[in-house]
């Protein structure tokens, strides 16, 4: 993996990129759920017992804000940076205390703009594990990435 | 609106829902983007200023956790939480320092599940708009609800 600015004509479908790993506890997940998703199946141990979670479990907005940060230390080193214009989105199995998140990514798809002849649309696959290797979220993030020529 | 939860059976297609505002400011945007997006253009104005963005731009990651907030305090009061399987998301302009954001959302998809007749799956579109009515985002989100048989 180079750390070159990469442009949209340096990226190939199937290149990956392996993020280091984040360590969430119980603390991070209720301070991100009482400024953004405050229920109680993320703020309280007892009161997520009885819930679908059956335990405290992260936002799935935190596990995607999470997956963005890992994605900025560790995915491709976009010369216009990490810029999405949205993308669908997958929660299989929510992130726990304890979890210790990585996320693996991968160009799946590559589209030069029409309109735009300094830039291109590249579909990044990112998909969220956990230390025993589930799949926590998976993310088709569409980015936005310069050409060269427009540098 | 009613303050009664509500399961599935409860549900329309059609059924609206308007939250309060949310009020952003540029420290609100410094300090999500430095624990989850540290890129320029969401971090300093000045760096921010030569960026696509043009100058300080929250991450569409805050702007989507902002939403979720919104929803839990200004959405459909469903009986088992607000639980999302996953979805789509689409960033349309970014959220700004000094905006005020609200969220209109319209359940648009009613799935009873085959496999599990104590569940359904509702799809709530989620438009998040600034002070001008611009669209800043729109979320379709999967969301898990539970039937009243299950209570």
């Amino acid at each position: 993996m180079t750390q070159q600015p990469l442009y949209f004509d340096d990226l190939r479908i199937g290149d990956r990129f392996q993020s280091p790993t984040y360590a969430l506890d119980a603390e991070d997940i209720k301070r991100f759920a009482a400024e953004f998703d405050p229920q109680p199946f993320h703020l309280d141990e007892e009161a997520a017992r009885g819930t679908i979670f059956g335990g405290l479990a992260a936002s799935g907005w935190h596990t995607a804000a999470i997956t963005m940060r890992l994605l900025v230390t560790g995915g491709p080193k976009l010369a216009n940076g990490i810029v999405g214009a949205g993308g669908d989105i997958e929660w299989k199995t929510p992130a726990r205390p304890g979890d210790v998140l990585h996320v693996d990514s991968e160009v799946v798809e590559l589209i030069p703009s029409r309109s735009r002849p300094d830039r291109g649309l590249a579909v990044l696959r990112a998909t969220t594990l956990n230390q025993r290797g589930d799949t926590v979220q998976v993310v088709n993030a569409k980015l936005m990435v310069s050409r060269q020529s427009a540098a």
